[in-house]
């Protein structure tokens, strides 16, 4: 049985321990969990149906040929955006004939993200609709030796982008053009060593007082100064599998007040990086790292949770908040990365990404940290 | 009176007609359409609430600060990753505190993208829920001259970001090369222009008879050969606003098969464009395109539909489907791109992003399309 097929049958036993009729599955990642296949646009809707003896996706007709490659469902369910003799040309009426007569008393779907249109349009009223969102999402916490490795992998691979990216610091470059260097690099070096693989990117290097202090903006054309701090930040996925790797540099000297606030920051990621391990409830790391920038006085500024779950998805859960009460477990895959963002100042973040041990966690994620080796001369 | 507040304007006159006591928005170009605001990443929910005084986001704490920036709203109603004296510290009860008392019988949201479990943890059950999904959706239809500018900028573009790519067509060269150098030109030619404008861009170029066939698939390492066919296919993003263009090139020379495919779709697409004007039915525009491939015995290749509306999301409403009633109106935008793929001979699809006009369309994307002129050498 492939890994595929195992994990369908875990949502075959939730779904009958649960008296569930049949489940929808909407979340394109809970759906390439499940199946290998995801699509790259969902102007047109995809639907995993999982009965008791069958697994179907309901597809646009022109995904037929790429989900006949990867998907591993009993079968396709087809739409078509043409007129057809038999056959669909509109999904609401095809998930409607694939359902017909399988909804008796309570059917499952992933209500974080099942659009409640669709739904209401299928599933009668007097239907029971249950949420299998937590199943699902609890299902992937822990990662299986082939995803951590190829996590591990796309790990590698980042490293080697931070360090291209960063060796174009200058006085006189883009933001665009810091990310730009890696992308590059990435497009032109992974090809030859995963000749079959996907590429997912994701970078941001917001640059000066004003800009490092939103966490999440894409990067513009602000050129680097003398005397800017900026996050370097990037997602990189291979096959779908994700790992993320962000630095705080300096172009040219921190001051002081800088200095402070990249040192408390730092203290507070390797604190929360330490302090990983089975058995730890996912809210102690917060406050680890918390309890330090708070030491520091930086606690108003500590605007976002010490880190998320990695994998398929850019941000998955567990998530680590301070009021998550779930303990950790061997195998789970985490960014730890602390920030603080102090107007006038500027923002402070290191995301590295790790996985949970026997013991303590392995760095996956391996780019030096200090703030000497994260000072970039403004000119070469 | 900015286009925002015009917007939200339009939105409340709806509500009142419709007796709504309150709107709640999901859908991240929704909300970008109505405050021009849009994050980086959803992981944590971010809703816009109209009501019939004030509109309001419920935001993450790390995107106030952007948000303060760009959203015209008259409040930010804030959750925190962190305890609070005052506040919330989950997003779910932001909202219930934010929607208090506002719901009494009705209220309004697009039900396409609003999550069922949300709405369910928020919305009393003897509230009504009604959708405003077409109503936004409609609203986006027709682009006012401002939108019409930044796409046709965008377009100005994607053809040199086209004519970059497809300089480097030879054998030996992979499709993520080809997909990489236009990228590259865009990432640093964009910003000298435009400093401040953020840039998305998505391409992919499906290779050889077998992946050009997969109408949606990402590029991969596939090297380019002597007799392949390609797909070449981008979309440009400037501050949002999307245009795409999209080439079938041949590396040497293609087969008689190959050259009578490319000329079935070209015909297709010249006439679906020539026919385009207002008071013309989508419908009728995808009629004109497909009674030419089915002319030519390709009527069972051409499994999508002819084009759909571009702006804001990478397809968007209107859709030009067989089944599409709605009549055509000056400065709507689409893309026409009639495709076949057939196993064994290749895939074949042009796209062109054109405007409405007062008596035909106006296109905004501009790259030769002709046979000889998309034939390559594969060697230089």
């Amino acid at each position: 049985m492939n890994r595929f097929q195992t994990r369908i049958n875990n949502v075959r036993t939730y779904m009958k321990k649960h008296e569930m009729d049949s489940v929808l599955i909407f979340n394109p990642d809970h759906q390439y969990f499940l199946t290998g296949f995801k699509a790259l646009m969902y102007s047109r809707p995809i639907i995993l149906a999982i009965g008791e003896n069958e697994s179907t996706f309901v597809i646009p007709s022109l995904e037929e040929a790429h989900a006949n490659h990867v998907a591993h469902v009993d079968r396709l369910h087809v739409y078509y955006e043409y007129e057809v003799e038999k056959g669909f040309t509109h999904y609401v009426d095809a998930v409607k004939q694939l359902v017909e007569g399988r909804f008796i008393k309570k059917v499952g779907t992933d209500k974080q993200t099942a659009p409640i249109g669709l739904l209401e349009s299928i599933v009668s009223p007097t239907i029971e609709i249950a949420d299998v969102s937590s199943f699902l999402v609890e299902a992937r916490f822990c990662k299986d030796k082939e995803e951590i490795d190829a996590i591990r992998e796309s790990s590698r691979w980042i490293n080697k982008a931070v360090q291209v990216s960063l060796a174009h610091i200058q006085s006189g470059v883009s933001e665009l053009e810091i990310d730009e260097k890696g992308n590059s690099y990435l497009y032109r070096e992974i090809p030859k060593v995963h000749p079959e693989a996907t590429i997912q990117l994701l970078g941001m290097s917001p640059s000066g007082k004003e800009r490092s202090i939103m966490p999440h903006v894409f990067s513009n054309a602000r050129k680097l100064e003398e005397g800017d701090v900026m996050i370097h930040t990037r997602q990189v996925g291979l096959n779908g599998y994700r790992t993320e790797l962000e630095r705080t540099v300096f172009i040219g000297k921190p001051t002081s007040e800088q200095e402070r606030a990249f040192s408390a920051m730092l203290e507070a990621q390797l604190a929360a990086i330490e302090a990983l391990k089975p058995g730890v409830r996912a809210g102690d790391i917060d406050d680890v790292a918390r309890a330090i920038l708070k030491r520091e006085g930086y606690g108003e500024y500590a605007v976002h949770r010490t880190g998320h779950g990695i994998g398929l998805s850019p941000h998955e859960e567990p998530y680590v908040r301070f009021d998550n009460d779930l303990i950790l477990e061997k195998d789970m895959v985490f960014t730890i990365e602390p920030g603080i963002y102090i107007p006038n100042v500027g923002g402070f973040r290191h995301s590295d990404t790790v996985a949970i041990t026997d013991n303590g966690c392995e760095w996956l994620t391996n780019y030096p940290n200090t703030l000497e080796e994260l000072c970039f001369p403004a000119t070469k």
